[in-house]
């Protein structure tokens, strides 16, 4: 590369943006669809029912233990496709870079990007990059859009859960949220708190090869607001009551020091490699037991239930025996989670 | 809405968040997909060949004579993906807003955006919503991602010109980058300079009625780096020479008379609804008249024609009858165009 840093001329469409493209992103991205430089990849496609997702992840500091703004924008958008139940394949990056950015961290992240669709057994096969002068973008912001399809008789909707159904949580909670708040306040709590960021396709995967019909009703990550914002959601959508219990939600406890430190309920505090699934009481042990064989879910356990009362609430059971409204995030949170 | 303008929890993903998407977003794009609000959109998905397309807008400043950033995030996905010979059918709208923009403003852009998406015929099922401290953006990004299906038999690539090909150039020159230029110097030249901003689905679809069997060869909108920029591309990716005829390009009076004053070269200025397409020398007339007869390819003329000679290059033959290369652009060109 000519320059160590970004320059404006890097985001021209002109020479220097190609050989941003050429020396950057085709090596790390390395695929046919990507490198034919057209206005858009052409993909092989199926018939039947695509996912398609968008996120654009603006996360400070981009650089944090566990991982970087590139991974996280990789996994995020593959979760939301896999959150469907589809099986995600194909992936655009799009990034608006500030001017004076190190190309060293550019590469840094392209390289966990590259790393992260590798894992999760997706392709990058479309990209952009945008340039803006120095103070109208801080340092980079990454858009991730992505496309899978979803095999016949999978049927997955925030809509779909139903009374009596189990609410199952994959694993601990909080990480994400907590570890960008300690970088950030620079609380150097250098204690083992670490995103949780990671792809769940695979662990998607075993649980629909898992379920009975129709078993598996609800899939979402809880990022953005938490656990608590997400299963709000999906009482929404479903307009049904859910019921967790206290006891059965599992935080680290360098993590819950943290949450307890800074005043945060880690029952709002984001997820990166986490998710709820609400599956059909009958279902609820089997489904469980292919979560818990996946790498990624040990931790995951039954937290509650969905019930006919008080529909579109959630409500917590206390470790000491009361009952708390769980609402939706309604702030106070920081911004630049993810 | 109960705020006037953005604030950093309507990206909490919590209730605010709710608020923005249920009264802004939802009913704009009004659709089914969307209104799911699951973590992708789920749509009907064709067998064959889909084109998978994203870009982000960043332009400075959002609102300017002809259009504004939404309706050209949108207009500017929808381009991209006809470019490959595709249908453009759905689009992802990921808006990164900085806190303190007004709402108002918002929903002037969200407004453009669904008028474009109806203009072009698709359907904007899948977003997201970023919020960032003032001074961590400027504004208001927006990525716009989208996917469309290519016909069996069309076969569209920069790779594919052929020597003795035609060039056509769908229209004038320059218009969208002088306007913005226009706009951000202050220049207040308030000639009738405006931007071409448009979608050219419905052209591109005239073109392949009517063009034979492997005849239309390359599609491309000149969009940052301008036709200079574009005819490079292609002659790169397909091994060709290009040459074309200084008079036979278009530059509308008021825009020639703005990029004189600015020291411009209208062949790398943007355009945001023109197209440049190469086609089999015999399908040439035929392919003319089809996007002649489209309401946005009235100028549309042969520009030039691809060659063996310097494979690679482009060259210019000029109105006096000299001969000079024409480069890729090179920089100096003014960031965030588009």
């Amino acid at each position: 590369m000519k320059h160590d840093t970004i320059v404006l001329d890097h985001g021209s469409g002109g020479l220097l943006s190609h050989e941003l493209t050429e020396k950057i992103m085709l090596p790390a991205f390395d695929n046919d669809m990507l490198s034919r430089l057209d206005d858009s990849a052409v993909i092989e496609s199926q018939k039947g029912r695509m996912a398609f997702s968008t996120d654009s992840f603006v996360v400070d500091p981009l650089f944090f233990p566990g991982g970087n703004i590139g991974d996280l924008a990789v996994n995020g958008t593959v979760n939301d496709i896999a959150m469907s139940g589809a099986v995600p394949l194909y992936l655009s990056a799009a990034m608006i870079i500030e001017e004076g950015f190190a190309i060293r961290d550019l590469e840094t992240i392209v390289a966990s990007m590259a790393a992260a669709a590798r894992c999760a057994g997706v392709k990058i096969v479309a990209g952009d990059t945008k340039v803006v002068p120095r103070g109208a973008a801080d340092k980079i912001f990454i858009n991730t859009s992505g496309v899978g399809w979803i095999a016949q008789g999978v049927e997955i909707s925030a809509a779909l859960a139903r009374a009596g159904d189990c609410v199952i949580l994959s694993g601990t909670m909080a990480d994400h949220g907590m570890t960008i708040l300690n970088q950030r306040e620079g609380l150097a709590f250098d204690a083992d708190v670490k995103t949780d960021s990671a792809a769940l396709n695979k662990m998607v995967a075993r649980m629909l090869a898992a379920a009975p019909a129709g078993g598996l009703r609800v899939l979402r990550d809880p990022t953005r607001g938490g656990v608590a914002t997400a299963l709000n959601e999906i009482a929404l959508a479903s307009n049904v009551g859910i019921c967790i219990n206290e006891s059965a939600l599992l935080v680290r406890k360098p993590v819950a020091g943290l949450c307890e430190l800074l005043g945060i309920d880690p029952l709002y505090a984001a997820n990166e490699g986490k998710l709820i699934a609400i599956v059909d009481k009958d279902s609820a042990d089997t489904v469980l037991a292919a979560i818990k064989q996946d790498p990624l879910g040990g931790d995951a356990c039954i937290i509650g239930e969905a019930i006919s009362d008080h529909p579109g609430r959630v409500v917590m059971e206390t470790a000491i025996g009361g009952r708390r409204i769980v609402d939706m995030l309604t702030g106070g949170q920081l911004p630049r989670i993810c």
